[in-house]
């Protein structure tokens, strides 16, 4: 699997943390079922979960940031309302994204002590994947949910083809799962974050500044680079004691990454970041301190999207379709000659 | 069925339309699929379906206002971005809620001009039911969804305890479905509004301004009036030209009429309205001329509310719990002796 | 100084504090300038000033609810991003509350230790009093914005046509400036919550439940109701720790003592609630004992609303205009008698 | 007055309009008042114009973006509710917005046919310039206002240290007034969109792609490149039938011009979009044809910001604050050596 850093890319000057990855957060898990039927099928499912979430603790403060609301995102009324998630956060297709929050709660209602538990609100992020997938068949059951939450690990997340990114595209190229981290200084405390994304989107893909279209590193497209449904799921995970309007500040500064590596921001694309924190309840930190974290937001995110192609393979779908992977030896190529 | 109008209780001046029902709205029709297997299911599904929706015009205007939003409505990010409705509205219980969606996608997926369609955004709200519906069981089939959706009519809709309204409670008394309409002069024109509702909320219930709570109308209320997860969804349909944003004040004047009713607006409940409406893209009427729409629109709330407890039965439910009909002479005594 | 209380007109079941008013809330001063030069001007300005704000301690956390955004309300996007305000709230009429705002700018850089301060969120609502008042003339100067600032005082506030409601009118009588408060559990604690409004609606007159038009009770109502650009502005105080969040919470119930007096909710008003505590920073109550707060908000904006009627006086204004007060004998009767 | 175009930098493939400025739209104009007492004042106010407001054409749609709301722009609620704007659009230094919304208050009202007016609206937004000039003295008069007003024309504006922008900072050098536009076809028709913007915010000069700190082009950058209070004001019109929906979404791709140039969105900046169409009332364009206007929208934003730079001039300022030009044969050798 290669990652941005492998290739010599940085993104920024803050560090990263120690897997560089969403997991870096401390407590974070993250799973992945991926559903392969050559040709018709690529698809799955991808469990981003807060182990401090439990029947003693049932929610973590939380804030969700629309950046263009053409989506399906499940919970989001509730998240506004409370400030918070009171379940480990899904991502799939868009057409599946409702049976993928029916057995996200089948999952947590049976948990030990949820016995008594009459409402939840599951939350469930989707990109459309119908390009190489044939997504009208919603092939995701109750098992693949619940196989993406119980083989959650807080190792370094598998990224590219897996999960909820399987099918998905980005910028002419392949796209998937990405995810990366940042160390940053919070009103004098050190403090982690960290991004992980379902890249799934039109634009050019542009790498520290530089355009470098798909058009012009591969030799056959595959195919448009501008389809339906595209979208963007960006979960941002935090260790530091914000409260939900902070962490909608957090959020709002994650949909940026999508302008850092080309996004066009096209009209039917449903892009949505959503944070949290796993900090206990504290008096928040002064905003006047956040900026660093504002940056390592847009930071981490922009890397998790270039780690999301990366790390994805050429996949031929649905109908014949295909995406090619991003080539590193040729997008190297392009960033030693900038001015081409 | 009894209404409030057969018991001479009147809300405003304004006159109803034929039917004093959301289908008053030509092109809207209601169906419910009712889910009963006492003592322990009390639940079901309502549908509310504008014809005007077809693989051709594929979308209506539309608004959503969030008076609480302890609630799962699904659809909410699009509606906003898009101002619009893709699909029929369902309601349901709390937990069932997604399975519905899922539903929903099915079968809107399987219309005629829909086999190429691979995104859409059903439009699903909830209360929960949990207090007579053992609702951890999520009975709820794809089934019973397609039923709700196929056997909706443009009569009168069936109130009180059908559909999505069989296991409410509201004001202490048994809740249910209930609607009304209401014609008002917009900008020169005759329009319809029309209002359904899934009355699910805790408060004391108020007619014409007089307080008549369950306490003082019931021998025994047979529980607690303030239970967890009460909500209250709120449908208005109307014929008026109105975009998106002009639809959102209207639907929140109709979140109103839960204050004229005796709502006490508790940070449990899940209030949304939703309004769309069935009008021809034109020119939008001008905002200054909506003022009688907005009475129109809290009037026809208001008395659907009430409709919907005066239709409810009494119920004994899941636990042995019980939810008594509120008393028509019981209640008609009350108002004549205001000052009680 | 007629109040509802002194009528035996009570609202809900919640003690009022030691005033019942929004002084009640520990070190929060009200101050008015009037400005009477009849028949033309009837304007003046209202100074809400909580004590805690110092340039030690340069904001308290607060929250905006907008009903109904015709208004000129300034301030609004900084309170929602930082969720707190810097300044005395002041209120006015709608065409001087630029040049408010800009005296209230003066006022806060000359105070100790504001030296070097170079941005300031000043926060000035406003309700347009153009029917007793030459509201083109804009008579306000600094020297007014300063006098109410400087007389605020922790005493009962002055209510009815006293500063910023002295042309105001609601609901077919004289309105103006009125205030309540109560005390709550909130989290298991003692919680002191108050109002002040400035009242400026059209309606129907409603006390206890009970109509009580103007048509009814004046002999000659003097004037349209339905006023272009009336509006309500609502400023509610707490001492509980709240965040930003939980005081939207708090704002949005606040509005609801608005329809409980009967107004219609017209177009063409600005109804605006804003919140704010003056507790310390502390971890912030948990949401799910909030409901008593919530009550509390809704009673106290609603008697607030009824203090500000039965406080004015009957003014003879601009154009020759004239605007009853509400009588307290003929509203007495009517609710005495209220199946008339 | 050096412009990007002038140097070879071009911003994305659609065409300018024939000015590259806001004022190819039809019938906005463009006014400055430039306040320069050297070395303590250098401040001023801008003028947005659209001829088609009048007394019979009260208003025109619009809608309004927060990107990051540490602002106080005058005039927000009221755009969210009716979707639109009553006066011509200020900009000026964030302590003098107030008395600048005053002025515009006095102009509008001298108006022709406003004569019984008694309700407007006034639009001013605001960034802060107190680096470089003495903000606390709000130097800014009603007779700067009504010349920044009267003056306005249809040519092309100037730019750089200009009005609203004769003090501001950006991204370490001296900033200011900028503009640009674009053609774009939107559902079959041609469309003009322009932008106007106050550039006053931190981060790092970022020009197609490449990085160009200011640092780095500048001997000695004199000062900060982080400034309390920065901001960025921007301001979009546009010429086709767009609701105050479809407007928003313009207006919140506009910010993303900011990120393109190297914003590093800091907490304590005030950036707003705000979007009008001059366009008459008409059914609304389709939501799936915006996307080139989308485009257009960033990349005219994009330009007008460099362009902002490019024309201002070195200034010596308050306190012997220094902000130095961008040094166009600097930056064109750093754009030469991408990989410097």
């Amino acid at each position: 699997m290669t990652r941005a850093r492998d290739l010599g890319i940085t993104v920024g000057a803050l560090p990263p943390g120690r897997l560089n990855a969403i997991t870096d957060v401390e407590g974070v898990r993250v799973g992945h079922t991926t559903i392969q039927d050559p040709p018709d099928l690529h698809t799955g499912v991808t469990a981003i979960l807060p182990t401090q979430l439990s029947a003693v603790r049932r929610s973590l403060p939380a804030a969700l940031a629309v950046g263009n609301g053409y989506g399906k995102l499940i919970g989001a009324t509730q998240i506004d309302e409370l400030g918070e998630i009171e379940t480990p956060i899904l991502l799939t297709a868009t057409l599946s994204a409702f049976r993928v929050a029916d057995a996200l709660v089948s999952y947590v209602l049976s948990q030990p002590g949820y016995q008594q538990v009459t409402s939840l609100n599951p939350v469930v992020g989707e990109t459309n994947d119908a390009f190489l997938s044939d997504i009208r068949r919603r092939p995701i059951t109750e098992q693949h949910v619940r196989q993406a939450l119980t083989s959650a690990t807080d190792g370094l997340p598998a990224e590219g083809c897996v999960g909820a990114g399987t099918g998905t595209s980005a910028l002419g190229f392949k796209g998937g799962i990405g995810t990366a981290s940042r160390l940053a200084r919070v009103d004098g405390r050190d403090v982690s974050i960290g991004a992980l994304v379902q890249s799934n989107f039109s634009g050019t893909l542009t790498v520290s500044g530089t355009p470098a279209a798909a058009e012009e590193l591969l030799a056959d497209p595959g195919g448009p680079v501008d389809i339906p449904g595209n979208s963007c799921m960006i979960i941002l995970a935090v260790d530091a004691p914000l409260d939900a309007r902070q962490l909608g500040r957090i959020a709002r500064r994650g949909l940026l990454g999508l302008d850092r590596v080309g996004s066009d921001f096209a009209g039917g694309s449903g892009d949505y970041a959503l944070a949290f924190t796993t900090a206990e309840a504290a008096v928040p930190v002064r905003d006047a301190t956040l900026n660093e974290l504002f940056v390592a937001a847009i930071d981490s995110v922009e890397e998790a999207l270039l780690n999301s192609l990366l790390a994805a393979t050429t996949t031929v779908g649905f109908g014949g379709h295909i995406r090619h992977a991003l080539p590193p030896d040729r997008l190297l190529a392009r960033l030693a000659n900038r001015t081409g």
